[in-house]
């Protein structure tokens, strides 16, 4: 028997993917929960029936989602992730040397639990003796409510904009990042895919650049994520993140995506995308 | 009732799109041919059962197998498309200046003959009054064995290396493109996913770097192929394409996705595919 899994990126569209088993399947108070065994992506995290994250390609949505905000900014050492419950983000944000705090706001302990469990190669900086790391099960809205003037970088690693992630793309929630980050604090969230997600991303970067003074699109090739190609917005009170000096960044990340040319080449936007934001 | 079409981009994996209606299928001497009408990706070319191009996204494969190489030669006059039956290689080919002559050689006549009727924003230039077309149906492995010093830029518009377009994977068939250049001539090639064929382009590259003084391999983002992320090999016997001056490309060809920064940033290649070069 074979068991095919598919994933309806848009209403006329799906990934399928062969299954070798399903490891885990629960229902939290936010959402139900899955891990998948496949074939071509090994162990996948599923939330509503989206894939969130794979062991074959997650590096690629990781070390996009922290290094390039990260590197853009030349002395983080107090950064939050909001989301990011599988702990990836969490695990690139660690292996820099300036960091001090790595506070983390997950709303869904589930996904933390599962995630520590069934990936952990993801997860693997989830440990509550990490000494840089701060965990929070929480309301990351309700958190980015609570501060001011906290943060160096904040790095919103979020879900789709339905279900728990919807008030996370919101020009309220961006007033609220605005205030929680240092004066020269910059912030960055996935902003899904520019194929399929035209306007939601027209939205957000005028919603971001109505807040900041430099806001700033940047892209990654992820398999897993529909089109294939999946943006992220950063916005910035004062670094610009495309002029990033690179001779300073370490060759010795053990990054698989991420390098100094990828923090340059990952702004270069091709045409239908620089129209969109105009 | 609702149609599906799955390419199975592996064994493993599947994209399935939601399908309007078939406008073609018949059969020729080499391989099924078909042209759907899909609700995500409006009319795609089908050719044994593999999505081929989309009048959604093919913009991104044409100017990007077309533009790169060109503009990468100071001054392409004599320029060869191998394969390309479906004619937007050659529609972006055209619109150089210095173009003076554009040979296609295209094994299956039915792949044009089905793209002029059913796919004419992708085939528009395929006109036999065309001033610089030359259009030959017939066997491209074949036509490099019988030239020699005629070219300035090749580009091998092939489909998937089995079928018809095995032998266009082959060192041996890079020995004839060789020959078939010109003294500072350069050929480029479509060659498959960095995810899913990397024995495939690690072997390409080796053989074309046998022959060539300067390869160079280059990535676009194409959502339709496997993994959404797809490669392009350059073998140039002078002329480095990752190093032209920029300055010089025309901002008034209408594309939508090749531009002067993708022109640089196409060759930034992420560490994992790096690593896949050594």
């Amino acid at each position: 028997m074979e068991l095919w899994y598919t994933e309806y990126q848009t209403r006329n569209l799906g990934l399928t993917a062969r299954i070798k088993a399903t490891l885990f399947s629960g229902q939290s108070d936010y959402q139900e929960v899955a891990v998948v065994d496949s074939h071509e992506f090994g162990r996948m995290l599923v939330l509503d029936g989206v894939f969130q994250t794979s062991v074959f390609d997650e590096f690629i949505y990781h070390e996009m989602i922290a290094h390039v905000p990260l590197f853009a900014h030349p002395d983080p050492k107090t950064v939050l992730v909001i989301g990011g419950g599988d702990g990836g983000t969490i695990r690139e944000v660690v292996k820099h040397q300036s960091v001090e705090v790595a506070e983390m706001v997950e709303i869904d302990g589930l996904v933390v639990d599962v995630s520590k469990k069934y990936l952990p190669e993801i997860s693997q900086a989830l440990n509550e003796n990490h000494p840089k790391l701060r965990l929070k099960i929480g309301d990351g809205i309700k958190h980015m409510q609570e501060v001011e003037n906290k943060y160096d970088v904040i790095i919103v690693d979020c879900s789709d904009p339905i279900g728990p992630g919807e008030g996370l793309f919101t020009h309220a929630f961006y007033q609220n990042v605005h205030r929680a980050l240092k004066p020269d604090g910059l912030f960055v969230q996935q902003t899904e895919s520019p194929f399929y997600h035209q306007e939601l991303i027209r939205r957000l970067y005028q919603d971001i650049t109505s807040l900041f003074p430099v806001t700033r699109l940047y892209l990654a090739s992820i398999p897993l994520y529909p089109g294939g190609l999946h943006c992220f917005t950063i916005g910035s009170k004062q670094y610009d993140p495309a002029e990033v000096d690179v001779t300073g960044i370490p060759e010795t990340l053990g990054t698989r995506y991420y390098n100094r040319e990828i923090q340059k080449s990952c702004f270069a936007l091709p045409a239908f995308v620089q129209e969109l934001l105009k």
